[in-house]
């Protein structure tokens, strides 16, 4: 990726002998975007981070791993601020054009010494180090790195400019809406201003990261930036380039999302609930929120059971305005489900048979409306169980 | 309890050879009331009984486990109806006298057949059997029977009246606020008039059935009965035996909730979160009811650790307004969290032992205001994700 280099180290931040470093270091001062956990308990590199972005100007990004710097009081924004410090100086930047996030147990205070020998070490390796180093570094429960890169092309006065859109994520549990335990990082060289590249950054967020579901809870320290290094020659402004720019950005936001719920905790299944026909978008959003939440629906899709009542009763519980006789609903192409009334035994043993692949599709029509959302989720396993009574153990 | 009679035979609705009709039969009228679920999809037996509860008297009451009448159509309502037709041919009473519940699989349709012959069945074993019996026969996925039977006094012009409320509940799995795949089942001989006792039902619900969670699903069928019979010496009037006999319907319905969550699927722990110091009663139930749905704590809770930061981040997320740096946080009496600052490791083995019980009390003080509420919720095992995945297989 033109104007960006990266780096991922072991600094000795977790118990573990794996990567728990990361730096993202732009060439230059790169126009930038971020958006923060909704969650009014937030982590200090999240305090810090809002200030750090009025700016729109980032220039480097640590991620550590291992510890969250959350619910460390005074004493965590001053450490957060002070790991700025150290990767401005090691690479003779603002520190007010760096970014840090943090990721792991709450409630421990950052050891400082691991940071003070490892930023140095880090910011040795950008020469060296590739994407997949910094995506290693930033894992948690994560079983893969998550990556993903997409080309456009902006045409102006016939004139055809190519740009890329790259992202890293990680994430795999406490995944919801409003994001979570999530961290993505997204880069592009074409030149963009901060305030349209919010704009992008808001809206792609709107149809992926805030539109995933895992368990339901969100955490402290979710953070989803964007940066433009303008190192390659397409320009984005307030014209048709836009859309060409939001389409690759939402494309690429939408793949990292997904592979965030594909590795879900203990996760065996992706699937997708679309709800339309509501009476407003804000019915289909709360009828598939609760749908994607539902622990009955996700350990019925870890079971391979169609299992419609769930899903009708989860719509209904949801405060979404529906009519029981009017709904259908669909696995992949198959109607279990019409006019609230169950197919027979034909349509089971189809929609049994959708529910034996990897990824699931569901449909559910309120056939009220012109409403629409859609919600990726996984579904719920013992390991997610497993996964999260040991975590801290 | 005088003035009832019960009856649960097994009438070959489900498939395994237990109890599966239940029948109450009150000798004479009796006063009552009924709160059903708010779920927006509603089975047969809601529908038709919402209709039954407007004249708040009832004489019988039929219950079935192993179909829960639902997403049936019009020809669920009609087989609902025809079930009190059945019991109020078989008893000679006023069929608009007979509530029916049921409760089970969604979207098959009654087996009638078995109706035709069990109702009979049923009310030949009223002299027979008891509450006992009916308590097994309501049973789905419960591993036990829930009964709660409590005495109270009135006390006029100092003459002591004395009066029970005795109740049975079923459920274990789809348990949440506004109720879930629940029901209950309460009787008194107090005399009462169906407005009052419709008024202390709905107080007694708020504090008991509607404060509890299992995983946060709610059902298509819930309903809670109080059925009066004043065949004891005891009238309850509007004074103060309405308090005497709203403390007593308290107890028995908050012990049946508590019985509900302590058999929930796959539960290992039963635990009370106590949010106060909120700016609002309304915030406090945000608070409360987030943590005790979320996965995260309820797994955490499971693998016994006092896993502060998870119930802090719900809190956090729930909408609720908070402080981090004011909250403090109590696994019993042990503070681990005072002013949003852990309190160290000797703290931690504390509240790491009172995890290690098989009840839990936790309290959130916000320390903004005076609001206060409280939710029951159990633990997320692995076996939760067991029972569920194979329900319908």
């Amino acid at each position: 990726m033109k104007g960006f280099k990266f780096a991922g180290v072991h600094a000795g931040i977790k118990k573990k002998k794996n990567k728990d470093l990361g730096l993202i270091y732009a060439e230059n001062p790169a126009s930038s975007a971020a958006l923060f956990t909704r969650n009014q308990v937030v982590a200090a590199p999240v305090i810090l981070g809002r200030k750090t972005m009025e700016k729109g100007i980032l220039q480097a990004v640590l991620v550590n791993s291992g510890n969250a710097n959350c619910f460390t009081g005074e004493q965590g924004v001053d450490d957060a601020r002070q790991c700025a410090g150290l990767v401005a100086k090691a690479l003779d930047i603002d520190p007010d054009h760096v970014l840090v996030s943090s990721t792991g147990v709450i409630g421990a205070p950052l050891p400082m010494d691991k940071f003070e020998a490892g930023i140095p070490e880090a910011v040795a390796c950008l020469d060296s180090c590739t994407l997949e180093d910094f995506a290693q570094a930033i894992l948690t429960t994560d079983t893969c790195t998550k990556m993903m890169s997409l080309q456009g092309k902006i045409i102006t006065s016939g004139d055809e400019k190519d740009f890329t859109v790259t992202g890293v994520a990680k994430g795999s549990g406490m995944i919801r809406p409003d994001m979570a335990t999530m961290l993505a990082y997204v880069f592009t060289d074409a030149g963009i201003s901060s305030d349209l590249l919010k704009q992008a950054l808001t809206h792609a967020a709107s149809r992926s990261f805030n539109r995933i579901t895992v368990d339901g809870d969100t955490s402290t320290n979710d953070t989803l930036v964007c940066m433009a290094s303008g190192a390659g020659q397409a320009v984005v402004g307030n014209d048709e380039s836009f859309e060409a720019f939001q389409a690759v950005l939402d494309d690429v936001c939408y793949g990292l999302a997904k592979n965030i719920v594909k590795d879900g905790e203990g996760a065996t299944k992706v699937a997708s609930i679309t709800v339309k026909g509501a009476l407003s978008q804000q019915d289909a959003f709360k009828a598939a929120e609760a749908i994607a939440h539902s622990p009955l629906v996700k350990t019925a899709i870890y079971g391979q059971d169609p299992n419609w009542g769930r899903i009708t009763a989860a719509a209904g519980r949801s405060g979404a305005t529906v009519d029981q006789n009017k709904m259908d609903l669909y696995f992949d192409h198959v109607p279990l489900v019409q006019k609230g009334q169950w197919q027979g035994k034909e349509s089971e043993i189809q929609a049994a048979k959708v529910m034996k692949q990897d990824e699931i599709s569901i449909v559910l029509d309120l056939n009220l409306g012109e409403g629409r959302d859609q919600f990726l989720f996984c579904d719920f396993s013992e390991n997610y169980v497993k996964i999260n009574a040991d975590y801290r153990s």
